[in-house]
């Protein structure tokens, strides 16, 4: 054990550990969820400390020989060498000072290593005065968030991408698939299955364009903001410099934010990029009832398509199989809901120069786009790209439907239309015998007009005869 | 005109009304929703108002001149008088100041004419040193909320129970009927209608259960705790006086908070009633979901089950019918669940002695309420109640289904089992002629088995075979 | 009474009302809330009808004189002659069917008459084959719900900007005034008072942009998508022409759908308004609170800033006022984000074809567009524009604060800058003197160091010191 | 590598682990959040296998030489022997089918070893045949999820009774701290600080009633229902029994459901029960809020109590401490809010016989009783039972305000107690003086009338002058 020291007092830490004091209070104030930090935002860390490393030696308030050490440990942290140092809880009080001081504290540590010393060795390199130098939690973490965050979501929107080009796959698969399109679930008019993917495709397009857009704001940095975004103690030349080099570290278009005073406080960007995201979660647990509709069966049900089969279905009933990868889906989007409302209760907590629920935020949002990145992925793999459709039960059900009258509707009117629906509803007959029957229309005519391919396109169904 | 005059100055009022100048200007302040106050809400303001006017000639601090002319104002309040002359919007800030404000003024004013005098002579009846005395609206606003969501939810109650015992009917009418049941939307094993609308009214049952219970926790008023809970400026017995009176004008079962303070800053009792809605509005949309899954048709769906015809369905499509009843109800659930979230954040942005957001939640309270109990009428009325039964079908569609191989899993082993269920999907053939084919059981053995009746209730169909 | 007939049966209308007997049972079937449609929205509904009606006669599908007539009779329910004649619920079942029917039947009848009929004479023109010729519920109302949107939206754009301008002017007012900044609600380091108001005003500057990229969804329509979105019985012209035309008579840079079965069925753009309303709300909301906890006392508060006094603030407390419309904002706040999950909740339920769930999401973004709109006006009128700052209690605070202690930390190392801090908070003394007497910096070197102004500012206070 | 077979085909397991083929798959179709299932889901599962098996030997449908070998692996499960064994993710397809198989794998494959086999050895202790005899997931995993939840709430209840009683201890300490009480953060009348901490106390003390009666829903079971309910293939004895061993396993009050079609379709009980813990969120996240307003400071907020320093409060300014303990309480209560909001929207996904969405309610479910027994043990521990009060602050602070007109209201009249605290206000005077000065009192009178005690007690200050 070594001693060590802080505002508060004297703690023992194990002599092996590369976290310090504050690092081990925080986990003792903080014993919640037991889960730790994400292990994008503690690479997100460490390209943040390596960063102001370098400006603090480019405008020379930082030693080289500490500078250097500090760069170098921050970068072993980024390989995930000591992922297993970062120990603080993800809900944690102090608006992310644990974690920030966690990566100050095995920075230092390594450091200090790096350069010869034994752990604990402040005075060597400080976790505060060098590792933190120019730099305020509220600056620190919320640039690691969205450094964090972007990275996730870049591998999201990779991952949604394919998902909507399978979906587009499918569509021109199904193209030629007739079945019958339904509204309050009864029956309707036709429509191609093919047409159905193709819509799937088009709204998650729309949600990679807004998730793209909203990711956008987290480009947006407020390092050297300091305290309260003033950017006390920072140097405008250093200011200038780590976030050049963070865009270098990171990979990442990042740029200052124009306001810094309102980038430390305010966290909307947060809430818009989850905002995305929950209305992706909406869509795509759309797309699954859908499916797990059409898929129902086998033998009572719609049974329009097959979903592939993954697992056994029930411990007790033999032969079933369930839409297991569907059922995934919609849980994932609720989970993304729930953690959407956490992120915006947290958001709306802010007070005067800060927001100290960032912790509670990051948490919710970066496990948001995590398991949206992973259901995208096994959604696509082990469902979509499976599903077979069963052509000619759909074709059979067109057939036997009452909704085609609406085709004939231009042609003889609203009331004498519902009178033949009517029939054929009560009396179980098809409307082709009705309207015949009724000599309403000739053999001829509705050959012309109740052609199901035809119904599924913009136009009147059999139009030369109304113009004849 | 008339001149009135408060804190903040002077400010015309038109001759007519029997509001005054803080209601005037709370119009001018908040011109918000456009929604009035609900007539409960005024009701029970009267009934508090002449309440607390008895409680203080009782105690001598009120002239039985002016108390008594407050007391007919209020009644004439409560008979629905002056609704009209209520005119804040719903959405206020103040914590309620302005509709207490409004309702002083509005009994003020015709307690005044009451005594022969002229609308704005407040030195015959003052709205705040008579009507409003040893009150603060921070005791008069949540006890005339209490009263006011106790009056709504004493209908809502039997209107449920109504809808409940619908369902128990309908149990009964369709206890013969079989049909497949089915999880993840897939064919499981048997099971009667009359099970599936059993399950309803129990389900409902405990609903009902919940909210009389939630609702209970709304019997308790703070009144005589004036501004803080502390009851300054509220003689002891002009307390006990008041609750008791209350009791008399509300016939309800009101009683004293143990803890003013407490009562006057806390709004959980709200928050529960909500909390207590909210599963109802999921428990009824769930069933609304079933419903229209099970009348889903007429020929492309389950059509299990017909829902009574409401209104033609479509402005395009002859003949269509939707279940807008059922659909009415999902709408109203999703209506009460945004309600419940706005209550919560409500009662979550309590400050110190105050919650000030009362407005806002009693208003999405007693929305919820009037909803529910609207809702549920007319889903009794106009949908459950008339409800029928496609029998043949369903019976149909039981013995068509691979489930039932359930049934002898038992008899021959999950495994076994289960290979009956593939072949029997995968070539499109009955479970019955597999068996038999296979010789894994005899005719005579699998007549004792494949019992659909039997299938719905505890035990193993058959299960002689097994003992002998 | 005059006796009209549909689908379900005969049913009598009463002889002097425009609506007809779709109209009467949907009032019959749904007496929910009791509030009537939004004026937008009927007059949405009236550009929508008359656009097509064009585009009829367009194609020559409607003849010239029944055509002409609904133009007409459109035009005046845009001028609002018809609003009272708009009787369903807001929440209604059929998913706008009701919502159409009632536009059909108000402006057949009004046809009707000025082709010199009586109302019910439908062979002269005919709700469903004239008024709703080549149109569906499932095009008619998602777009009618767009114009109407499209048309508050803007009016909460121009009243947000202008909010935003006035804490921008705000803010160049108080630039001079220094105050203690806070994070945690505990003194942390100096800020300027017109810094917190430009940060403010920028975050609300981030929320104009996002709404109007979210609105910009909204002008993308379905009209020819008829039932399913395949666009039976619409002529591929027909189409062409009533986008265009739908443009003219809104004014709004309209277009259509790429994908009209996409757009038919999915409602995502509504959730991406509310979405961006939500994070509006939830800023709004914290600038509420951040005012009021600026605002709080008289005596015994922080009293930096005094808002407007615009009503008296208590029934029994003299004196007091209170920050009742930075209490609005937060209510309403509260009701827009209540509303968003009710929306929410509402995309997700669609299913297949059709999100029948549309009346409640309309009802309830129009609400939230509405009472947005409304505050941020008040707000600006009656509170921000009339803010004050307490100059002097401001610096005296900051003078007092033991946060300025930062400043120095450059100067003394991190561990030297705890001790005068932990001195200077138990001891009850001030900073400066805690530091003379330690002889840790000179009298020379703090006053350039322990420069208010400074520390508003990027850069290390007193840094030519450290050069030295 | 051992070979295992199911209805999927043929997959590959490593030789040393317990779990079978099913798990596998599970583990690669759901590679969601990375979280493994809760120890006491894990345990109850447990529990319900060794109470099945003991039953279904009652019944003689299992012989003993299997059973006790699955007893006695179920007794290791609970143990926590095969914890590791158990890697399907907490949110997966299937309604629980993937974790109630995990059981009967690891089940098996420890009772096959046993009983002296190899694990794959599946025709001695078989999953399916022998561990699930008479069950189905659908019975299986909510009754273990009602033990697990109920296991977890029983240590919040002990430990939020705790918490209520140090808040009943504080508030009998500062039963003699007068302090000013304030509504909408503006001052309003004396309060005592005992009397805001009684306050605390009571609240939670309705919460500890709420969640105690909620919980108590989950006491009812549905083993027996197997499939959909109807307790097909379950033996009526055998039902009986395992309910009664059941009990016994567990030490709880267990009772079989009424309705076992009900109680397999619903999931209300868990609603309820989440939506009693959102409201001890909501009422703990007030109370952190009021702590963390009334110790704002130290030198410029209200410093009217100091809470317990528990860990540096900022990486750069020296000297600060943050109140993390209080923050950690509202960020625990935004994650139980968006838990709970999550339950819901499972909830109402059910469909017909069956609640597929049930592993995400239960993760959220356990994580929300988790947290919330973790956050309210170190609330108590390391902050409510060490806060200290600035009595002689709160004293002063009351002496200065205006609020204490109030207490002369009665005496005066409300317009001329308005007249003077709006002078004391706008010249900076003290109450007692303006009154003196104007003569409105007697110096005698205004002692009388002017104890900020009395004022803290139901009564009208100085009573005895009125009657006089």
């Amino acid at each position: 054990m070594r001693q060590e020291k802080d505002l508060i007092g004297v703690h023992e830490v194990p002599d092996d550990v590369y976290y310090g004091i504050q690092t081990l209070r925080a986990t003792e104030n903080f014993p919640i969820t037991g889960y730790h930090p994400h292990r994008e935002l503690i690479r997100a860390l460490g390209m943040v400390k390596g960063a102001a490393a370098e400006a603090n030696m480019h405008i020379g308030a930082l030693s080289p020989t500490i500078g250097k050490a500090i760069v170098n440990a921050s970068r072993e942290l980024i390989e995930g060498r000591f992922h297993d140092q970062f120990v603080v809880d993800v809900i944690q009080g102090g608006a992310g000072t644990s974690m920030n001081m966690n990566a100050n504290e095995v920075i230092a540590n390594r450091a200090i290593e790096i350069l010869g010393g034994k752990k604990g060795e402040y005075f060597k390199v400080h976790p505060n005065t060098h590792v933190n130098m120019a730099q305020s939690t509220n600056d620190v973490f919320p640039t690691a968030i969205r450094i964090a965050c972007l990275n996730v979501a870049q591998d999201l929107v990779e991952a949604l991408d394919r998902l909507r080009q399978s979906f587009e796959d499918k569509a021109q698969e199904f193209d030629g698939v007739i079945k019958m399109g339904r509204t309050h679930l009864q029956d309707a008019v036709p429509i191609r299955l093919g047409q159905e993917f193709a819509s799937y495709a088009h709204v998650l397009g729309r949600d990679l364009k807004r998730i793209k857009q909203a990711t956008q704001s987290l480009e947006v940095m407020n390092m050297g903001a300091t305290a309260v975004g003033t950017g006390l103690n920072a140097d405008p030349e250093y200011i200038k410099n780590v976030t050049e080099r963070l865009g270098a570290w990171t990979h990442m278009p990042l740029r200052l934010a124009e306001d810094l005073v309102d980038a430390t406080q305010n966290t909307d960007a947060f809430m818009e990029v989850s905002g995305s995201l929950r209305t992706l979660a909406v869509n795509l647990s759309k797309i699954a009832n859908d499916l797990r509709l059409m898929a129902s069966g086998p033998r009572t049900g719609l049974k329009e398509i097959n979903l592939p089969s993954m697992q056994p279905g029930s411990s007790i009933m033999p032969g079933k199989v369930n839409p297991v990868m569907a059922e995934l889906v919609n849980q994932v989007a609720f989970q993304v809901q729930g953690n959407d409302f956490t992120i915006a209760l947290a958001c709306g907590a802010g007070q005067l120069e800060l927001n100290v629920m960032e912790p509670v935020m990051v948490f919710n949002l970066l496990q948001s786009l995590d398991i949206l990145r992973n259901v995208t992925r096994v959604f696509r793999d082990r469902c979509i790209i499976g599903i077979t459709a069963n052509t000619e039960r759909c074709r059979e059900m067109v057939e036997n439907s009452v909704g085609i009258v609406t085709a004939i509707n231009p042609h003889v009117g609203y009331d004498v239309a519902s009178g033949v629906a009517k029939e054929a509803i009560v009396c179980g007959r098809s409307v082709r015998d009705i309207v015949l029957e009724k000599g309403v229309l000739t053999k001829e005519e509705l050959e012309l007009i109740l052609n199901p391919y035809e119904m599924t396109k913009p136009g009147i169904a059999g139009a030369s005869l109304l113009k004849g």
